[in-house]
């Protein structure tokens, strides 16, 4: 029960009440107003919808299109994870980063993929040859989503999975 | 020779040409701009920029995150397929679909796809239950681009496809 009765001495609470409002959860343009006015993204420019619809659909794991309070602390916790990550990245802090930077920050964060991987998706996330902050997290969140797919489908961890076309296709549509 | 030389008399070369710039290909900044100026979105809204960047993607088989001139045509010609589609099914011409409207939809365009697969993706590209024209694109996009990816690592077409964890993020991370 303490999923559905959190503690009022959690000082998240509040402020998830708050994003929240009368439904309870948080949807896409809630996340982006609230992630907005928090400041987190700092200097940089602020998230796209198109990501806080990546990020709610990365925890949502009954595809309600919204999120309740555990799955919004877990993603604050993702997100602040992230940031510090990007920002140790973006050493002259001009608010993105170099290709080979990203490719280095997957490799860091335990990925483990090949140089041809790495390429492909460091083009995927590119404007001009440059990875801003957003974009950076829409890549953190898929790398994320599609290897939990991925890991849950494989649970003796052999590094490969025989997929159905429709599974293959509910797993990867979402994100 | 026909791809590197197209016909001067082809009528979509020069405003591929024009679109293009300089280098000759059309990145998602330059699609993104043309697309609004050619009127193709009517009185939908037109196409945001991560729509730009999936359908470029979705094409892009060399990974330059640009689009050469066959390729742009090959995306006209699906754009326009997809719009006819989304008017047909947009019968009260309120530039929405709704979501048993995208699935019927899916499944005319020769998809067969279980009951909850459907569900995952009408939930996914719904803004307050009802489809934009941009989204549905998207969707279509995905769709078709998630479905080539299988297909070439099925050439039996049995039906599933035994993914390596490399080979399975660098064909959905793109996407
Ligand atoms: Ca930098
Ligand atoms: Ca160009
Ligand atoms: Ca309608």
């Amino acid at each position: 029960y303490s999923d559905s009765y959190p503690s009022a001495s959690d000082p998240m609470w509040t402020y998830f009440s708050a994003v929240a409002g009368q439904d309870g959860e948080v949807d896409a343009e809630e996340l982006q107003r609230c992630l907005t006015q928090s400041g987190i993204s700092g200097t940089y420019s602020p998230f796209s919808l198109e990501t806080c619809r990546l990020m709610i659909a990365m925890l949502d794991r009954d595809y309600t299109g919204k999120m309740g309070f555990n799955e919004f602390k877990e993603l604050w916790a993702a997100l602040n994870a992230w940031k510090q990550n990007f920002m140790a990245v973006d050493q002259d802090h001009n608010g993105t980063v170099e290709p080979h930077e990203l490719s280095q920050a997957i490799a860091a964060m335990g990925y483990r993929l090949s140089p041809q991987a790495l390429t492909t998706i460091v083009k995927r996330y590119s404007k001009n040859g440059r990875i801003f902050f957003d974009d950076y997290v829409a890549c953190c969140v898929k790398l994320r989503a599609l290897t939990d797919f991925f890991r849950g489908r494989d649970p003796l961890q052999q590094g490969f999975v025989n997929f159905l076309y429709d599974d293959f296709l509910q797993g990867t549509m979402a994100i």
